[in-house]
């Protein structure tokens, strides 16, 4: 998709513009990622704000083939310093390149002595991660697969009875994210955590040897990857007939969340979306069983801005892609966390994870 | 292992002490695991050169009771601006930190411009990284665990027939992962690369829907994890019987790498061991097929120092954990490699990947 790569850096030449720069040396490999599609694991890009055709992309010899099919419409320079390599080319030509922005960031200081000593550079942190923010119907659809992937996977989880008394968490994880490879995933988005019985109470749980047993919550929270791509998704089951106490936490938690997507619109701001489902747990005196963040924006990074919390800054704006994520904990009983990943729009959010929210007793 | 990482620190603090400095701020968290044990994603540690009981560890709530558990043995600062929050409690105590040196070759230019507010701060990149160049016997065993989880997924693969015709990259990469899970890796150490026919020529081909076929060259690169331990091992299969040329080049890498093997001492210039290897390549008029590096070091990092190459620099010493894994590729055709991960030792080195180097037809 040369276009959509082509459009990006015209997006971010007005960024250029704006800062009074002349050009900008992008070195993450993310942003390099999203600015040219680029993936292998070394590169630099020099963006002009004058035009691609003033636009430099570096990789190393091994990557000759790869990056003449997926940077097609880029000069290439190759060197194994692809970052010092374009800021030399910068240095021989000062007109051209007055002022230069770089990831300040990304870059290590060690990394910024070496460079400062072929040209000075300006410190213009998040340049592209601004431009990242918003999703553009190439990641939307991007984000779309990889949330299938792992509705799919998960779907066919629960019909093949993969969760049961006597399985343990790791052998869930596991064949969880076989199936999310199945349907074209080609990587899990992070270590997926499966947390049963009183793990479940604890948000950030690492599966174990420990054997799913009957009246179990059992929490899985897990996401495939497309195209570098991640979807972000937490379903809570029970294993049996649900316990009262169960019933009432599972429902709490899926109101909460309801509310939060509810609240999900262009020019919310972050800090009332959190609050929309943060205020249903706290009328239900449980405040203090909720000690985490609403969620999160998603793209390129599973974690990514913007950042859906009580401390949060900013409003959101059509095409940011979030996670709605509340929970509540009962340490040494269970837990309960659901999340969807969903696309800001005009009117009502885009849910990109579809699995049932229904309490599902398997 | 309190013992163990108490050892460490007071290894650096001889480093700190040598480099005149009071203090040093550890950032990177495979250098902060590796001198204190904790592996949660958020903490700083300033180690005094004075010793122990100056030396402040801090993380942010989340890891309460985790870093009580793995980090007995330093007192805590809680906050989730850890590495600020260490240098603000020097800051208040000048006469016993005046010289403060920081990794350099981790931090951003931003973190640095946020820190140095508080407090002047020396470059110093690659104090911790010169200590882990030697691994502790506590090092060796997990390696060695990792590397027999390695060898045994292997083992189990080739006797359930699992190269085979028919079968994809992608399902024996996902097979051979998860018979490393089995057996008690945490995750593959990188992304298992597995050739099949003359994608075999590629030396880091990632997997594809591609069918092994009969007479195919199989090459399997691949690693587990134990510990935060990585081990390293390549094996290269014929599936059915080896034509000539197969044979030749198979016996061509493998007395190649036996070559690299026998020139691994303490005391010997890593571009000597290089050359040891692809001196028997090049002999045999094969030199332009093997064109990367010998191998690297393991650790807690897939590839870290040294570098065994041709522009490499230094000497090994014992205790430090390398591969040596010479290849020979012919494009279009196939290729081979033969990759071991062994430690330095006095006399002969210790090898940690067992699997037969003989040429197996499966």
């Amino acid at each position: 998709m040369p276009e959509t790569h082509g459009r990006r850096r015209a997006a971010l030449r007005h960024s250029l513009t704006d800062a009074g720069l002349d050009a900008l040396l992008v070195t993450d490999l993310l942003n390099i990622r999203y600015l040219t599609g680029f993936t292998g694991s070394n590169a630099a890009v020099l963006v002009h704000a004058g035009g691609d055709a003033r636009t430099l992309f570096c990789t190393d010899g091994r990557y000759t083939t790869q990056s003449a099919a997926e940077v097609p419409d880029l000069d290439k320079v190759v060197d194994r310093a692809s970052a010092a390599a374009l800021v030399k080319r910068a240095a021989k030509d000062a007109a051209a390149y007055g002022r230069i922005g770089f990831e300040s960031q990304h870059v290590s200081v060690e990394e910024y002595e070496d460079l400062r000593e072929h040209v000075e550079l300006t410190r213009t942190p998040g340049l592209v991660e601004r431009l990242r923010l918003v999703k553009d119907e190439a990641e939307i659809d991007a984000l779309r697969q990889a949330c299938a992937a792992a509705d799919r996977a998960l779907g066919d989880l629960v019909a093949a009875g993969g969760l049961r008394p006597g399985r343990t968490e790791l052998e869930v994880a596991r064949d969880l994210e076989n199936r999310m490879l199945e349907h074209g995933s080609s990587e899990p988005s992070f270590a997926s955590i499966v947390a049963a019985g009183a793990h479940s109470a604890i948000p950030h749980h690492r599966p174990t040897h420990a054997e799913l047993k009957r009246g179990d919550f059992v929490k899985l929270d897990f996401g495939a990857t497309v195209d570098g791509y991640h979807s972000d998704m937490t379903r809570t089951f029970v294993l049996g007939e649900p316990a009262d106490w169960q019933r009432e936490v599972y429902e709490l938690v899926r109101t909460a969340q309801a509310a939060g997507v509810g609240a999900v619109a262009p020019g919310a701001e972050v800090s009332d979306v959190d609050a929309a489902a943060r205020s249903v747990i706290a009328a239900a005196g449980r405040g203090d069983a909720f000690a985490h963040g609403l969620g999160h924006g998603v793209g390129l990074q599973i974690h990514e801005a913007p950042s859906l919390a009580a401390t949060g800054v900013g409003t959101l704006s059509a095409g940011m892609a979030v996670t709605v994520e509340p929970g509540v904990y009962l340490a040494g009983r269970g837990g309960v966390r659901i999340e969807d990943t969903l696309v800001v729009r005009a009117g009502e959010p885009e849910l990109l994870t579809l699995s049932t929210k229904n309490l599902v007793a398997v």
